[in-house]
């Protein structure tokens, strides 16, 4: 794995025409009971879930994403579960690149520690990080050419706007523009920066899309959470026509609680590529 | 436990004229060679060495801190080594609070699993969390009166101005003094918010305070960071002249290399007691 790049896993995938994420947010009491009734235990029915959802959708995915707060509340069983599903997908999809979204920061030498566990431990190719602590102390990430490191820019829940709406006085500009600015201008050495703006403000995502020219954006917020698909597309792409990466989760693991969960997740998924296409095809 | 309430049992430690807080942020490869030699695998090494470090502290802290970094890094046996070391504060030293220094934040349903992971799974009496999502996300944390919440306000690393400074047009504050703001004034309802706050700088340390009244303010930044420590504790004091929780790791758990380590760390920890107490009580 020693050559392994996420960005160019990720592009490859946007050369195939692929842009679709999907969250596997695997909450062991949201499986199906047909999976739960077979008593395999919580890690081995959150693996074997995961492992359905994978080989139905693998295909029209440019990327696979773990929020770690749903394997963390399962405690061991859930690591172990975190840690399998992360090797699942490398073995049965090895060119799709696993996104850790974990959120985390802090000062750089514990960086170091939460960078150690991500990278090496849990086999990320990228990871979620918040701004706050600011770029020095992100080093520790940013300084992993070979990783992706998504930046929390815009979130899309509802009081995302409390603090990065903030206008700041020396740059008239909300604080997640000056942090999508000062992620594209001056932590982006290794080419390996991208952003999470949600998809419940179009006009933000469009306004973040001008200040990052051509990086990376993983767009959450589709789906469950409601935000205008098309809208959304063509805010968000990029000269390119690519640039995207937009997640969907509980609408696509948990499209059917019945037996053909793993093929209603595929259905889904696919649906949403095709959407994501047509509008990334069409004029406007 | 479930009277166990963290602002009660911090009042109390500050009513006995304790300050201190050790950061139990055992690195592995840090324990002294006479404990590692004794070949007990990682997990049964670190709680060792944290069980002999609570021994020869207890009687000096307002609390314990443990940064989940460091334990998240040595996977599993760190994951276990984390919930027995909580468990063995409980038992030794039950009237002490835990603080587990997560800095989680995401989207408020991710929250509830972080929130469960962290008080029910891993028994803490308080975690750090991030503001950058705002008030709203943080919900689930702030919604538990009995727990002690813990908003990143000013951190002590060197970029931490980045964002952090920022001076916001509305209000003409940096970005960290609006987040004191509204923490003290909206999220605060149920008693239960305090400010992590670096003692790198007492000056902004004073302006906090100002902002927050007699909240609690954790200060991390003491000894291996090399804040002054003088001016940090009449910088922060509240009007009770208590309010401060002053955090100190590495110069405490690994003040001696040897045998002798949790009685060096006993010393360093009662003489950091010794220089609040004398800064605190003498007018200026």
């Amino acid at each position: 794995m020693s050559e392994r790049n996420f960005m160019t896993l990720l592009r490859a995938k946007w050369a195939e025409g692929k842009f679709v994420c999907v969250g596997l947010d695997s909450d062991f009491g949201k499986i199906p009971d047909v999976l739960r009734g077979k008593h395999l235990g919580i890690q081995n029915t959150i693996v074997k879930f995961n492992a359905e959802i994978i080989n139905a959708t693998e295909n029209f995915v440019c990327a696979y994403k773990l929020n770690l707060a749903f394997y963390e509340a399962r405690m061991l069983e859930g690591y172990r579960a975190l840690l399998a599903t992360v090797r699942e997908i490398h073995a049965v999809a090895p060119d799709v690149p696993v996104i850790l979204d974990a959120k985390r920061a802090d000062i750089g030498s514990t960086n170091e520690e939460y960078a150690r566990a991500l990278f090496e431990h849990l086999e990320a190719d990228a990871v979620t990080v918040n701004p706050y602590l600011g770029g020095e102390a992100l080093r520790p990430f940013l300084d992993r050419a070979d990783k992706g490191i998504f930046v929390l820019c815009r979130t899309s829940n509802p009081g995302a706007g409390e603090f990065q709406d903030l206008e700041v006085t020396n740059r008239a500009l909300p604080l997640y523009q000056c942090v999508a600015y000062r992620v594209a201008t001056a932590w982006n050495k290794n080419n390996n920066c991208a952003l999470v703006v949600g998809a419940t403000r179009p006009q933000e995502l469009a306004e973040v899309r001008r200040v990052v020219d051509d990086m990376p954006i993983l767009i959450p917020g589709i789906g469950a959470q409601g935000g205008d698909l098309e809208a959304t597309v063509k805010a968000g792409k990029n000269s390119q026509g690519q640039g995207i990466i937009v997640n969907a989760s509980r609408s696509i693991i948990y499209a059917s609680a019945e037996a053909d969960f793993a093929e209603a997740a595929g259905r889904e998924t696919q649906k949403l590529h095709d959407q994501i296409d047509r509008h990334l095809t069409t004029r406007k």
